[in-house]
């Protein structure tokens, strides 16, 4: 197919909820053939993840309480890029500091990717931050986030993928990559 | 921190949209220290993706337009699990047939993941699926969808993910684990 034979042109959007976080809407589109069709869209800003790999190559991790599944998640470093913030770079090395109290030498970035298509437009782009250093007086996590750090090595790290200790799709992936690239 | 002391108890919810894919929500919580907070909740019933391998060892990918981010992506085979279904099993089946037209001897459960936990509770089942078989008189495509296939080597998905054309976190996870597992 032509990229055009793909495209669903929309007709007429309902906008649902407009949050700090996410905004909601309801589009009537039409396919290329004139196939009429409901999509239910959540739009979000985007977000960065950090991969924080020590000199010794052991993996920083972070466990907080995810409310929408109602427990705890082991992930990598991650956050939203606010409204008024154009620079990810700049927010991956702020959530590293307010997260893990570290800052980096090199921020590589590794992925920019889509999280969820099918519904939400969430990209997040994902770095390796190594040459880590400890920052004498960070701020601080954000006033309604309770984070708990974990050092690993890769070994434990991939075993917790084995065991489903971790089960969420940014962390195995930045994990899965370490295995396929670190020496 | 014990378990508890990163539970967040919901105060009051209240509803924003019901939806066919999705309901949202905003919970007032309250966190272990009394501090409360708002969350704004996405919740969505499940999904499986399938990575199906051909004997010689090259995997079906699926092009189709994504109304979020408003142009096409290269994913795995996918599909929503609807409300009234509980087995995943037989919807990675469904999904196979109807997005691919081809049939499996074996699904082998690869991952079972969070796509976006900060505000989404989707999860997403994966299968690896083997000994494909051309059904013959498959169950059709979605009355909504246009998809184009697409099989490629590993090596071909590898360059697809550099190139950036395939940029959808799932499907780079499951590339990511053909590598680290195909012999």
């Amino acid at each position: 197919m032509r990229e055009e034979d793909f495209y669903e042109k929309t007709l007429h959007r309902e906008m649902i909820f407009k949050g700090r976080v996410i905004e909601v809407a309801v589009d009537e589109v039409v396919l290329a053939d004139g196939t009429q069709a409901q999509r239910e869209l959540v739009f979000h800003h985007g977000a960065v993840g950090i991969v924080p790999v020590t000199s010794e190559n052991n993996i920083i991790l972070v466990k907080q309480f995810r409310k929408p599944i109602e427990r705890t998640l082991v992930e990598i470093p991650a956050g939203k890029i606010e409204k008024n913030e154009h620079n990810p770079i700049e927010v991956a090395r702020r959530e590293l500091e307010e997260e893990t109290g570290l800052g980096c030498q090199s921020l590589e970035e590794i992925f920019d990717v889509a999280l969820s298509p099918g519904f939400s437009n969430e990209r997040m782009i994902i770095y390796l931050a190594t040459g880590l250093v400890q920052i004498e007086q960070p701020k601080g996590q954000d006033e309604d986030e309770r984070i708990e750090l974990l050092e690993v090595t890769l070994d434990e790290a991939k075993a917790m993928i084995t065991s489903k200790e971790i089960n969420d799709s940014k962390t195995i992936m930045a994990i899965q990559y370490l295995e396929l690239n670190m020496k």
